[in-house]
């Protein structure tokens, strides 16, 4: 993608009072370091930022932001999981938003490792999910989708876009210069998808449940955190893809080797 | 267990050259916070040091360290999996030696969004695992522990002292006061084990590998990085124990609330 492109972001989504913007990613492609991709979605102009990411990302972030909103209008920030390519930065938002921070109940207890924070501005998700309603009326829902990977992940149901986040879900690793916004040909993009899906999601059982769950919705887009988004045939194409995937421990003889 | 004994830590095991040390937990209990234990292990003089933990627990980890060994002797540092109070240290801890990490090659390319990481000291280990070997010529085994709860998961075996160090499995949780260093009685510690394990372990299929291949090694104990160390007649009942316990994925209709 243009570098641009890359640095300014992308509004995926936009009616009177409400918008979804793609943040960007790294301007510049780094070996050794998993890209990220960050999302804000602006309600009647408050803010709701989604895995801002680590301490590394930190300013880029921050930069990304304020072309949109003043940081202080971040109301929510929603973590999918405890990774510390999603979560890291922890410390550094709570720093300079008054943001609520929404996360697994699984992880709430693990965040003060990440530095100083104070659990007053952590709401812990339970494993059914739960909602956010924004200024406009419109409510947020957070969707389980445990074991994949994380035992405690959540995935972000925007019903006003149909715009579904999916943390690690559909993440691919691109070589250097192979950045795509969106996913064009679903048969070029399995072997980038591939070898994430098959050794970090636990099992094709849990990965069928979460598919049916996803197809209900009937997303527009499915946006991950890594790689590039799905739209229009190729929402339906990844769903179908990941469905029949062995993954995890279905193969657990061939990943520990006995 | 009093104060001083979790301040100042407990000797494990001791040869003539060789020494596996615990380095105590926090001195006081903080609710909302997950507690972590700290190992060490000295052979011939240089240190090898097992989930130092997050930013948090820097200085303490330190101090306690600095009590049994220079901390510029500490040639690698282990790494169980990607967890904050984990791993979330690692730049600091790079910053205060000249340590090699080690960790599932999983996470290799996560690890820089902690901060500053020069990818030259990080290892990557690969699924099957692999081996350390120390200046006395013990070889301290990786052995994979994956999918309980990280895809990318490894326990630490060392063939002298015979301790198994474990990571998230094992794992107990306390309430105020509770805290003991050895599961004395492992019925009573059943009900401190028993949420984590159901919850966070990918399924059972996975367990039982793993309690299989741990049998086979005959530990002396097994120290966890959360909760107490199981030695003698307690490591043989939570192997059995965890070998049938249905989790996870087996449960996903319960957790996910379908």
């Amino acid at each position: 993608m243009a570098e641009t492109q890359g640095f300014t972001g992308t509004v995926l989504y936009e009616d009177g009072d409400h918008k979804y913007i793609w943040l960007g990613t790294e301007q510049k492609y780094s070996k050794g370091v998993i890209q990220t991709m960050q999302y804000l979605i602006i309600d009647q102009g408050r803010g709701v930022l989604l895995d801002p990411g680590g301490v590394h990302l930190f300013s880029r972030v921050v930069a990304a932001v304020s072309r949109y909103i003043s940081i202080d209008k971040i109301d929510h920030i929603f973590f999918s999981h405890q990774d510390p390519d999603v979560s890291s930065g922890i410390a550094l938002w709570l720093g300079v938003t008054k943001a609520k921070v929404h996360i697994s109940s699984l992880w709430t207890r693990f965040l003060p490792h990440f530095g100083i924070v104070d659990p007053a501005r952590v709401s812990g998700i339970e494993d059914k999910g739960g909602s956010l309603k924004l200024p406009s009326g419109t409510e947020l829902r957070f969707l389980p989708a445990h074991f994949m990977h994380s035992p405690g992940q959540f995935n972000l149901w925007d019903p006003r876009s149909k715009i579904l986040f999916t943390g690690d879900i559909g993440a691919a690793v691109f070589g250097e210069g192979e950045e795509v916004l969106f996913v064009e040909d679903f048969d070029r993009h399995i072997p980038l998808i591939q070898g994430f899906h098959t050794r970090y999601i636990a099992s094709n059982s849990v990965a069928r449940k979460w598919c049916d769950s996803v197809s209900r919705l009937d997303p527009e887009m499915i946006a991950p955190q890594h790689g590039a988004i799905y739209k229009g045939a190729s929402v339906k194409r990844f769903l179908d893809w990941l469905s029949a995937l062995r993954c995890g421990v279905d193969i657990a003889d061939q990943i520990f080797g006995a």
